[in-house]
């Protein structure tokens, strides 16, 4: 089970907490628990360590923001022995989890479940802080910010727990984001490479990492509220959305929808460089220095040159780095042979998502067609196996979320 | 060196204090800091705990709290990197720092100086947090609130230390409170058993259990403000109050007074058990019982009976447990045989500490002479080696510490 920053956010939620844990042991499960920092806290130490030094070494950095997990833990050990469990924390060099030395941004290489697993067999309730692990050279490491999701995920993985249980603010994975469309339903089941999907192009309920890693690991990972009436669900039913693999899925689910959900981003920014020389090499040239500046570039489309011997390539970065990776192109200018650089901030990239898509051919003209219906301009396309995505005007994000939604039949009352 | 939680309140005096600590180091000295957690952390870790459970695990508290002082550990070390000085932090459970499993007041078994000497000997400096440690079974300990003192203490010990510099909120140790005495001057040296003596009835500078240890180690600690200019003293002189062993002070302060410091202590209250039977055993079924209590008798005078085979016995405890101490005595009123039961909570134990004392018959003379002058009634008196202790009426408290500061001939005017 893993609570988040708001779950944690003082004695009354901590409290809450304990109880939603007790539950769970009581129905007969061992129970480990990874915990965020308060909510704040990790934003307060991060400002403690930008006033001691802008430019932070981050092995101290580390050190000042493992500690908010640190707390956390602890505090929930002693609410949970307060309603008279079995309890005890163990901190990243504890067990250990074994990161890399990347500091800020480790990565976890694995974890010694051995004293862990006896703990629990004993009846010991695990808690474990979050975000935070030991490096080889035996210092604290922490995983860059949300990480503690992708603990509780190595921590699922390591004692091969049946189910990994995130909880937070949200009651699930939707089909669209509610506060868009109203009618949006909560999904019982979504495979990884859907949420993958769903996730990276905006509906940030877990972080890609750890959905990653749940992938890999074979992880079922379940997503859920912790403000939930605990008392009203039987502890061994899933109120929340299960993320599992294709192969489970098609055993939970026959009844399945061709699109699971939509998503939306608007932190996309689109850049065209008209009249590019269509020649071997041309595209490395653009593509190379983003690569370098670490810039990443999500679609990339090629459009067929007005003149002959020349290509007019868009392509869409974070809007954060729009400035930057004009820039780059700028002085580049004559290295890539461009004429025009054109760059457009408001733009919104919207994405239908399903593993069902595999074999059904007329998703995207579904798309296209109710896109059209409502003049909405497709300004570049992108597929994968599991996704279509379309670039569009970023005042129209919400109409067109709104009108995929009804057009894949997805809306509440009519799947009722 | 070591700084206490007003030092390291925020970025602007860690800031301050990596200052103090640069200089150090470019004076040529290799060093080691020991820090506290920021003034107020621990009190509110402390409530967390509570809030958590009121009867909590000292292990996890200890998780908790333990915090704190890793923070302003990570904290210091980057901000002495953004003044140019190497340095890294080390967490007790990296060095280690060992201690027994008496969770919450755990006790130094001995620390593991190879990693860090080399270290410093690579001109980087240590940052260590205070208060805590680890005990055999892994786990996080703390000493017991005020353990940084103690900490540093034991890591001067552990590295061989030249001197452990004690940076605290005051200048130095003097002949008593200058609250009371505007006439108090700053002691140059002070013997530790001198400091034992000051620190437990009233001068609180120091942890007794700091100057304890530093004794048995042999550690040269010296007692100095935070808050000092600076640049106005050069970085090997002692601007504060160096605590030493007799045999070191012999040789560095040769016209040393009689007398070094007078201390007062209110948190003492007394107790008067009448017409106690003059037999073997009646005091050790007094005394028995507060010991299991765990409550401290500090001074015991037996008087001598009014009738024959009776004895009244005098004797204080901390005024905190005065009403368990009653409590207690009164159960066992039969047992123990005694007629009345009086006691006094509005009483101080004012005492005269010097090592100059063992060698000078006088001292007690002169004391009970001045207070007599003024018409201060001494209730009881106690004697050790270096100290005579009296017990008077709390009202007289301020005018005690004044006369005797006095008679002693310690006044800083007389002094020049």
């Amino acid at each position: 089970m893993k609570f988040g920053g708001t779950s944690m956010a003082g004695s009354e939620r901590i409290r809450r907490v304990a109880n939603i844990v007790r539950r769970q042991q009581a129905a007969g499960h061992e129970v480990a628990v990874v915990v965020s920092a308060m909510a704040g806290e990790t934003d307060r130490l991060v400002g403690f360590c930008r006033e001691a030094n802008p430019l932070y070494d981050p092995a101290e950095y580390d050190v000042v923001v493992a500690s908010g997990e640190q707390v956390t833990s602890g505090l929930l050990a002693l609410t949970l022995q307060s309603l008279g469990c079995k309890a005890r924390s163990w901190l990243g060099w504890q067990l250990p989890i074994h990161t890399d030395d990347a500091h800020a941004k480790a990565r976890i290489e694995g974890i010694d479940s051995e004293a862990l697993l006896a703990s629990m067999a004993a009846g010991e309730i695990a808690v474990i802080p979050g975000f935070q692990g030991l490096s080889d050279a035996g210092r604290v490491t922490t995983l860059g910010r949300g990480g503690s999701d992708t603990s509780a995920v190595a921590v699922a993985a390591g004692i091969g727990a049946d189910r990994c249980d995130i909880y937070t603010d949200v009651d699930g994975v939707y089909t669209t984001d509610p506060r868009i469309v109203a009618k949006a339903r909560k999904l019982k089941y979504v495979t990884y490479e859907e949420m993958l999907e769903l996730a990276s192009v905006g509906s940030k309920v877990l972080q890609t990492r750890s959905v990653s890693l749940a992938m890999k690991e074979g992880v079922r990972v379940q997503v859920l509220s912790s403000f939930i009436d605990d008392d009203a669900t039987p502890a061994d039913e899933i109120p929340g959305t299960l993320i599992v693999s294709d192969e489970e899925l098609e055993g939970l689910d026959m009844e399945r929808q061709l699109i699971t959900g939509i998503a939306a981003d608007k932190n996309e920014a689109k850049i065209i460089l008209t009249r590019v020389p269509d020649r071997p090499g041309a595209v490395a040239t653009i593509f190379g220095p983003l690569a370098q500046a670490n810039i990443n570039v999500d679609m990339i489309i090629q459009n067929v040159g007005r003149d002959k011997g020349e290509t007019d390539v868009t392509f869409t970065v974070p809007s954060a780095d729009l400035l930057r990776a004009q820039t780059l192109l700028e002085a580049q200018k004559e290295a890539i042979g461009y004429n025009r650089i054109i760059t457009d901030g408001k733009v919104a990239k919207i994405s239908v998502v399903g593993v069902g898509m595999k074999s059904h051919a007329g998703v995207a003209a579904t798309m296209f067609r109710a896109l059209a219906d409502r003049g909405i301009n497709i300004q570049a396309i992108s597929t994968s196996e599991i996704k279509v995505s379309v670039l569009i005007d970023e005042d129209e994000t919400e109409l067109a979320v709104r009108v995929l939604h009804t057009a894949y039949e997805m809306d509440a009352d009519e799947a009722a």
